[in-house]
C-alpha cells in the first residue's frame, strides 16, 4: 500500500489552523514512548500544567489539557457547567458562537443568543440586556472568532456577567499563546483553547482552565454531566496528585504540547504577543497596499487571524489551490455567509514571522496577477516592511 | 525550564497499554504538518479508513477514528446508541464493563448488569436471561478485558442479542490488531478500540465501526445525542465524501495511525494474530515454569494481556519499580479487587515479540530473586522457547 506520508511537502500554514509547527515540537512527538503512569511521564504532566497556567496567565489550580481537539474543550466547558434548564447567554457573531449555542441547546439549556453582525464584537450593552431577562448560569463568548477575525473584549463582559451572578466562559482557541487571554486579570471564569493555533502544537488537545468559583460549581453540581469522558471531576483527579485512573493520556501529544509551551515561555509572553501584533500589522499594511479590503475594522481585529474580501471576479478556490500547489502556502476560505467572498489568513505561533508575511504577500500577488487582477507587490512588501520594522530590532 | 523530554529512556512497554511503538510510526508522527483540508491529507484520511476496515475485518462504511482516546470511543458508542429509558444489558466481569454501565447510566438508560466473576467470560445463558427481561436496545460486552485478561466469545452473544432485537456492542480496545475481532463474520453491530494496544500506535485516537443496522439507528434517532463532539452523524459527514467541517482532525495522530495500520496490513492479519498467540503461549509457559499461577484458565485468556497472581510475600509496587528502573520494562498492576494481588503483562503489537518475552522473564526472575523469591529462570526461558518455536521458523 502506497506510503502517502513519505511524499508530504513542507507547507507554510497561514490558514485558520493548524499553524506551522516548530521542528523541535515535531521531534518531541517522536520521543521514546513511555507509560502514562511512568514517574517520568507524571513529571512531564506536572510541568505541562505549570506551563499552561503561565500561558493562560492564571493561578487556577484546575488547569489541564483535555484529550481531544479544541471542540472537545468547548464541549467540556458546556457539559460541565450547563445543566438542563439553565439560562445561557451566547454571543452570536460568528461560526463558533453558533457552535457554543448548539452545544448548550443539547444540554437542555435555555439559550439566549445575542445576535451581532458577523465581523463585529458583541456589545456589552446587548449582553446586559440579555442578562436582565432572567437568572443566568453562563455567558459564553468567543475571544478570537476564527470565522471572522474579530477580537472580543472580555473585561466588561466579565463584569456584566458577574454583576448578574453568571460565570463568563471564553473560547480562547485562536488567541491562547498569541494574544493575551489574561484569565485572572480579566475575570474569566472558564476558558478553553486548541493547540494548533497560536501555540503551534499539532491539533489533538484542548487546554482548559477554571477558576475556583467554576471549580466549586463542578463540585456542587447535583448529578453527573452526561459525558463521562469530559467530566472535569474525574479528569481533574487524573491530572491531580491522586492520579486516579480515568483514561490513557495521549502521551506523544502531551510531549508536543510540553515542548510547544516551553517555546512560548522561553520567548516570553509579552514578546510573543508583540510579535503577533507586529506581524499582523505587516500583513494588514501589505494587503491594503495591494488595495484589498480588510473585513474587520482595525481596532476590532485579532492579530492571529485576518479576514480580507476577495476582489470582484476572482475565484476563491482557484487562488487557494494555486497558493498551495505552486507556492506551498495554505490559507483558508471563509465559512457561512462569507463563503467564497473572503479569505482567512492566519498569523499564529510559528507562522507569525515577518518572512512568512513577505512570502505570502508575494505569492498572493503572483496568484492575483495570474488570474487577471494585477496588484502592486513591491508596494505591498515595502508597506509590510515598514509596519514590521520594530521586529528587525 | 528543564527539558524533561530529552532525558526519556527507551522503555519496553509490557503493561496494559500503551505498547511499544515501531520507530517508523514515531517518525510518521513527525512528518511535515499540513492542513486538515489539504487534498494530500484527505487522501491520507481515505487510506486510513480503508486500512481500518481491513483490521476490523469489516465492509462497514461507517468506520473511522474518533479524535479522542479509547474511552472516547466507548462514550461515542454509548451516547449515539443509548437513549434515555433504553434498556441496556452490560456484561460485568471487569473494570471496563463497569465503565460501560456507568456511561449508559449517564444517558438515562435502564442498565441491566450481567454480573460475572472477574476473570471469567460472560455466559451466553446469562445474557439470554437478561434479554428475556424486556425489549433491549443494546448488549455491551468487552471483547478483551484489559483489567482481567479474559477474552469474551462474541458469536453466541451476537446471536442472542439479535434474536432479542438488540444490537451487540463490543469493546475491542485490547484486541483490535492482535486478536481477531472479525466484526462482519461475528455479527458485531458496533465496535470501538484504542490505538495504543495491539495496533502499537500512540494513544489519542479511537477507531470505531458500525454496521448498516447501527448506522440506520443513528440516522433514525429522534433528537440529537447530548454530545456534539462525538455525534456520529456529524463526524461521519466530516470523514465522508462531503468533508463537512466538524472539527480539526488530530493530523499527526492520523499520520501515526496510518503508518501503524500499514504495518499491520503488511504483516498480514493472520500472521499477526498467530504471532500474538505464540508469544502469549511463550509467556504463559515461562511464567508457569517459574511456578507462578496464571489467573485466567487458558481457554479463556486473551493473547494480548496476561494476568498472573503475585507470589505470597512479594510487594507488587517494589517489583514493578525495579523492573522499570533497573530493567527498563513496564508491566501493570491490577485494578479493583485484584489491586496488589496480580500483575498485568501486555504482549501487544510491537511488544509481542519473542525477544521481549525472554527479556521480561529474565528480568522478572532477577527481581523475584532480589526480593527473596528465587525462581528457575533457565527453566522459564527454555519453556518459553519451546512454546514459541514456531516463530523461529
Amino acid at each position: 500500500m502506497e506510503n502517502l506520508l513519505e511524499a508530504l511537502p513542507e507547507t507554510l500554514l497561514m490558514g485558520p489552523g493548524p499553524s506551522s509547527v516548530h521542528p523541535s515540537t515535531l521531534r518531541a512527538m517522536a520521543a521514546p514512548e513511555i507509560g502514562h503512569l511512568d514517574p517520568r511521564f507524571l513529571r512531564i504532566m506536572d510541568q505541562t500544567l505549570d506551563l499552561l497556567r503561565q500561558v493562560f496567565q492564571t493561578q487556577n489550580q484546575l488547569t489541564l489539557p483535555l484529550s481531544g481537539t479544541g471542540s472537545a474543550g468547548m464541549e467540556a466547558a458546556v457539559v460541565n457547567f450547563v445543566r438542563p434548564g439553565d439560562r445561557v447567554v451566547v454571543g452570536l457573531n460568528g461560526y463558533f458562537g453558533q457552535r457554543l449555542a448548539e452545544m448548550a441547546r443539547r444540554q437542555g439549556a435555555e439559550v439566549v443568543g445575542v445576535e451581532t453582525e458577523w465581523g463585529r464584537p458583541v456589545e456589552t450593552a446587548d449582553l446586559r440586556k440579555a442578562l436582565a431577562g432572567g437568572p443566568t448560569r453562563l455567558v459564553a463568548l468567543v475571544h478570537a472568532e476564527t470565522s471572522t477575525g474579530v477580537l472580543q473584549p472580555l473585561e466588561e463582559a466579565a463584569d456584566a456577567a458577574h454583576r448578574a451572578g453568571a460565570m463568563l466562559l471564553a473560547d480562547a482557541v485562536t488567541s491562547l499563546g498569541g494574544v493575551p487571554v489574561a484569565v485572572d486579570a480579566r475575570g474569566v471564569d472558564i476558558a478553553y483553547a486548541g493547540t494548533q493555533k497560536c501555540l503551534s502544537c499539532p491539533p489533538g488537545l484542548a487546554p482548559l482552565t477554571c477558576n475556583d468559583r467554576a471549580r466549586q460549581a463542578v463540585e456542587d453540581r447535583a448529578g453527573d454531566p452526561p459525558s463521562w469522558y469530559l467530566d472535569l471531576k474525574l479528569v481533574a483527579r487524573y491530572w491531580g496528585e491522586e492520579r486516579f485512573y480515568h483514561h490513557t493520556a495521549p502521551i506523544n501529544m502531551i510531549y508536543a504540547l510540553n515542548q510547544a509551551l516551553r517555546l512560548v515561555v522561553e520567548e516570553g509572553l509579552e514578546a510573543r504577543f508583540e510579535r503577533h501584533r507586529q506581524v499582523a500589522r505587516g500583513l494588514w499594511a501589505g494587503l491594503e497596499a495591494m488595495e484589498l479590503r480588510l473585513v474587520v475594522p482595525e481596532d476590532q481585529r485579532t492579530p492571529s487571524l485576518t479576514t480580507v474580501w476577495i476582489p470582484e471576479g476572482i475565484d476563491d478556490a482557484a487562488v487557494r489551490r494555486r497558493l498551495l500547489a505552486v507556492h506551498g502556502i495554505e490559507i483558508g476560505g471563509a465559512l457561512g455567509p462569507w463563503k467564497g467572498r473572503a479569505w482567512r489568513i492566519g498569523t499564529m505561533g510559528e507562522s507569525a514571522r515577518p518572512q512568512n508575511v513577505y512570502r505570502f504577500l508575494a505569492a498572493l500577488g503572483e496568484c492575483l496577477g495570474r488570474f487577471g487582477h494585477p496588484v502592486g507587490v513591491r508596494e505591498a512588501l515595502a508597506a509590510a516592511r515598514e509596519a514590521m520594522a520594530a521586529l528587525e530590532g
